[in-house]
């Protein structure tokens, strides 16, 4: 019976799921033997017919989880269990040169490693692809003026297609942070027990070097048993990090498909219930679902913080929380980039519910406007504030619209014409520098994000 | 292939996971609606035969896990799958009559309550239990005088038993927080979509009542349509605050079992390996998983935190991270909990090993002791303080002992006798208050601790 | 220049201020000392003159904090410059008797006790009036029907004063883990260097107890150099979730202070500006800032935390942190309360506008009901839900209004008359149970909060 | 009276400390008011006379903090308040000019980058020292045979200099992060009240290109009202990373100054007090103290994360909140640094010590090597490994010489003859590859850090 809603099937796509899964692991750590023997062999550290036959035993598919749990039970230690269920599977005289140098951490780090690379293998395209998603919409609705909101309240004119932009704007970052710590996250380590190269002496960093590149990661410049912890650190932190944008997104989402405002909708399946005892309720409960895990993933980072100042060479108190942290990050992260993709590939955008809203206040959205209109005109900024200010208040209170009543306003009237005052009036002379904003996000995004998917 | 350690089998008693897992989720909500249909019919709020009937196949064991996820893929709503499934089972004339006033929420929230009154009454005996066996050892070891170290420098004589003791009485205090909260986490919520009671009109009051004290749970006095997130978050707060406590235990034997140090050590099984590289190290690794899951619980009361504010009468941005931060912390404290108790039942202290750390000093951690018999002596506390400090650093610098340097020094043996300077360099007169204060918390741990195991 | 916000006078009140300044820390040692002096003076562990006029010495107010800043640039110790500064000021027979059988850190933790015992005791008085003024608006709106709302989307009919009574129980229940709290956490601890009691002996004890009654503390039962830190991150976790309770009706407030939605409005200053190029706005800027200090309130636990597993008898590395987060979170909270408590006092509920929003979505927020009605009427669940649905659906496309669209549709006609459907959209009808709740939360939030005003 | 421990003088380098002052928060937003007159004069906006006179004044030092909260007390509004005081001292034609097309967001986030900018300028150049001062360090130990320690137990055989280097080569990386960051941190956003540029029309982006320019600053891409917070999510997140490595040097040095391992000691000043209670001690304080504000440094990530989804075009309740952590955690960092580069500058490596240390297991250190050469004379691995350990178990429980008892062990010793044996007994003879890694990072960080100091 499944517990973990990750075991249990509710999150997580097929593809993320494989890379962490027992079976997987021994793989990967199978891989490692098999390139430190053969790298070994190359350079004529251990007997090149014993490299070959580690190396293709070790790729053989031979080795089997639950051989190497039931070695495991005897003495307690997985690695020793894994070296000892490759080792039946070897040449006799290939057998003493398995492992040779290293020490169970090299495995583990490792291999941990390339779950991260093949993490990112998945995670970068989705980010990348969500980019270029978001800034086609962006384009989509760059001409659709809509209500700006700060604080809960109407501010101002954007483009509707400005809010897309911000988030596009963002996963090209997430593409570039992602580039930029690969070659810090992704390390090979096969420096042995304390990170000395133990018996392969200095020419354990040739050995190093070749291993890495075999198992494409970056070799380690230098490590105790372990490698730093910053590194994991920054790995959760980036995913932390754009899970935070995408819930930014789900958020808007969520606060624009309230029944008062009803500016985008999330896709509603046909027989789908929206509640057991409200019937006709259309809840956004994908971006809630990612905002939920959202606060799961950054929850994560004290952790890993916490794994940093481990003591002398390395202790113990950092694998057990990363046996859980790693994957469910990984995993998570890519089941709200999955989700997050299909929300906006289907959003429905109610253009006209967009427009509708910019008349609620009445017009005072644009007082902004008429505030530098009259400083145009040469009305200091604080006489012209205050006037506007009084003008939206009483035709607030009177329900009055506020381009008749700033008409009506000899203070303001006197100074710009009916024609000047219906021209503030008007959504589209507001957009201000969005379009080619817009425009420019849209380049940079392609140009940045096209590659990785 | 299990992914997560929890479902993999590596963190978890059977007990616990049972709680957790997806049938028993079913059978705690079948619980409620049953609870809910015959305490409505005992008030007449629904016919007393259909109330009877829903009871009764609520708990017949014919509503499957199965049949449940077949229905919720038609309808993508876990509650209205339950109620259906629940359905099929009753009566023609029942049927209506299922669900009556409530919303689903009712048995997301109820039932989490019903796992977490479970899993504190499993959990709350082992904190007991710990407590008492905490104490046990703390008596063992009170006439032992050790080194106390502060800054990780030796700086006074404390009763080894002392340690043990402080955590005893930590335990007895976890003890009475839970017994604190379980008033304000423990709650049945049955007043339906936004906590009016919906259509039961004032008698959901009544109902919620009657259906509490049949699942063993405290009615909510008010809620939205959720029981307020404060009550998780403290629930969670609780879970990592033990698990704190246990990982300064933790800690303690990892330093104490140091090669340097070496005055405990955990109990090392015959054939198990230390290291695959390394074969006669004798690592903590039960300790340092402690301190490892530690890390990975406190990391969940962020989420737990962020899970309060939500909009309105709720928004759903608390359900997933929940599915996870409620099992894995009750899961693993336990786990950790079950970890302690056999780490502290097995732990070897080795008594000789205390005595001889007293004198890696060479005398100098009898220096406070000295100084308080010079003011005694009616030396002014800092003429005395230069004085005891000036001649340790010359006995330190070289290598004399310190009883000896005393003696040698003018300023200091014309105030004390060698007869007295000798009292001051016997451990066993420094306990101080501590066999007191051992005796105290034993009976204070015994009396609180006892009526719970 | 000050730097940091509290410092700059920008948050905090007078009252709370005063607890954490300087000379404040240096009074409750020094009342520490006093009374340790006479405490032990009582019972012959000292000469009764010297405690006698150490106790009058150490409150005599003429020990200064540039006196101690002085000696402490000397010694690099500030326990040993305040012990010396008094020392200054006493009588030479009394000399050596300060500080006797004491250490630094017994002054510390000691005055951090009592500082957070008068932290609570501006607190908790607030938490209660805040209780009891949340009660008081239940009540004045329990008679209001208002839109419940959901994952953001209208759901069904509330008591608008349930929102407020909700808020009002939590903080009675603040009030009550306040209260149980205490006995925890405003501990005295006067054992000295190793918790040993030192040189008093077994005496230590009994000196504790009395010093403890003195200052209106809990004597500690076991400890090493210091109080267990469970203990101060309880009170952190106190201050943060009280925290985040305020954060949870600023996120009410700012939610339903929408443009949109407009249902209270935060009090507004003649002559305050709400933006610098938006004149007209009103911004719930009071909450904001609530929802923005409850994050970093928080976010403090952390380290509260990890201040937890110290080393042996006590490492130093909490000390830098809570010379920040102890004042910090107490000050914060104190702010918070008084910005929630002028908040509640003046908030503008603007009972048309929220009658208004029940229209909204032009009835269909009544379909809970209709769902039921046909229910009772014998129409399985299922096919009334599907039924209540589709017509949802159906009058929402057509922009209809929804009690005609079921007048209209024959399969739900069929069961309900026109009168009964009639009964069914009066939105004073389903206020369910909660007028009783309130008034019960209402009673109940008096009886434990008045006291404590 | 001060009330935390930054404006009480207590942490804080003054350099840093006047980036985060009153004054110049002030000075910063007239400079960007300055550079946006300017910009906009030169390509034709704004009058140009105006532009320059704008310019002028706004760096004339005319402009002071207590005429700005002057007018704030009236307006509660900041920013008006230092518009209006710029205005005050501006010719009157200029008035309507001044942050023509702003808003106060603008001045607020670009002030904030500007902060981080020279945050950073003062940051960098030290973790750049402290990087090639931990290089020379370890090409200092190169040499230097010692224990390398996993769980807390003695592994094997390091070279002391490979503690260094793994600290020095993280710092390499931290300038790197730095280095890759700043383009999306020091960010000049001048687009107005949502970020369309307002009034400033599509010139908005040349416009903000220029102020850029001027301000050192990089042009956003893209905004809301504010600069997105992931930035300040990466801001925070690198100072705490850079926090935990200072961390775990910190932790290693404290370990390493225990009482029982001395191996090293942080510089101890003459007269400085240890203990009011022991006057012996030589407490590793500056390190604790490092430890603890690394723990409160990476405690502010929460509310940094939950900054990030802001509601709409921005909501307020990011700000609240960053007005202490920037400060906080740059002025922490910055305290940290200075007190690390101090703590490695006069540390005291006590080599005879070091030395002596590797003997404590009385040659069990060396049985990793006697593995290896019983495998590399063609006994399979866990044969060896099971006879390593057996002899390794007996000598240590006879207290007997590890080299002797295998000398004396019949199945090992027909393998090894003692000449070999004597051989592995030689600490430097393991060193391994660790010489030529300290030589490769004494490289890589002189090339990466030297340009930064």
């Amino acid at each position: 019976m499944p517990i973990l809603p990750i075991d249990g099937g509710r999150y997580g796509t097929k593809e993320m799921l494989a890379i962490f899964d027992d079976q997987k692991k021994i793989d990967y750590q199978l891989q490692i033997e098999g390139a430190a023997a053969i790298s070994q062999g190359e350079i004529g550290m251990i007997p090149k017919k014993s490299a070959q036959n580690i190396f293709s035993t070790s790729k053989s598919g031979k080795i089997s989880v639950s051989r190497v749990k039931q070695l495991e039970a005897k003495s307690d230690h997985d690695t020793a269990a894994l070296v000892e269920a490759l080792s039946e599977k070897c040449q006799t005289s290939a057998r003493p040169w398995i492992h040779y140098g290293l020490t169970s951490n090299d495995l583990v780090d490792t291999s941990t490693s390339m779950q991260m690379r093949d993490a990112l293998s998945i995670i970068e395209p989705k980010v990348a692809r969500l980019g270029i998603l978001l800034a086609k919409k962006a384009v989509e609705y760059r001409d659709v003026p809509a209500v700006g909101r700060t604080h809960g309240q109407h501010a101002s004119i954007i483009s509707f297609g400005l809010k897309f932009a911000n988030w596009a704007s963002e996963m090209e970052k997430h593409v570039e942070r992602i580039e930029e710590i690969k070659k810090r996250i992704l390390i090979c380590k096969t420096l042995g027990v304390v990170g000395t190269g133990s018996l392969m002496g200095a020419k354990a960093i040739e050995v190093q070097k070749r291993v890495a590149k075999r198992l494409n990661l970056f070799p380690a410049e230098v490590t105790t048993q372990i490698i730093p912890r910053e590194r994991y650190a920054e790995y959760v932190f980036q995913l932390a990090l754009t899970g935070s944008t995408l819930e930014k997104i789900a958020i808007e989402i969520r606060n624009l498909q309230r029944t008062e405002i009803a500016e985008v909708a999330e896709h509603f399946k046909e027989g789908q219930m929206g509640s057991s005892a409200v019937p006709v309720k259309r809840n956004p409960i994908k971006s809630e679902r990612i905002s939920s895990l959202s606060k799961l993933l950054r929850s994560q980072m004290s952790a890993s913080f916490e794994n940093i100042p481990l003591w002398h060479e390395r202790d113990l108190s950092n694998s057990a929380n990363e046996r859980f942290t790693i994957p469910m990050c990984s995993i998570l992260l890519d089941e709200m980039l999955e989700t997050m993709l299909r929300i906006i590939d289907r959003l429905r955008v109610n253009v006209e519910k967009i427009e509708q809203n910019l008349y609620i206040t009445k017009g005072q959205i644009f007082a902004e406007f008429v505030l530098e209109a009259l400083i145009k005109k040469g009305v200091p900024r604080f006489v012209a504030y205050r006037d506007v200010q009084r003008v939206a208040f009483e035709a607030h209170d009177k329900g009055m619209d506020y381009s008749d009543a700033i008409k009506a306003d000899k203070s303001i009237s006197s100074k710009l014409t009916d024609d000047e005052i219906d021209k503030i009036f008007t959504p589209k002379s507001h957009l201000g520098a969005a379009p080619q904003i817009i425009t420019n996000v849209n380049n940079s995004v392609n140009r940045v994000c096209k590659k990785f998917i």
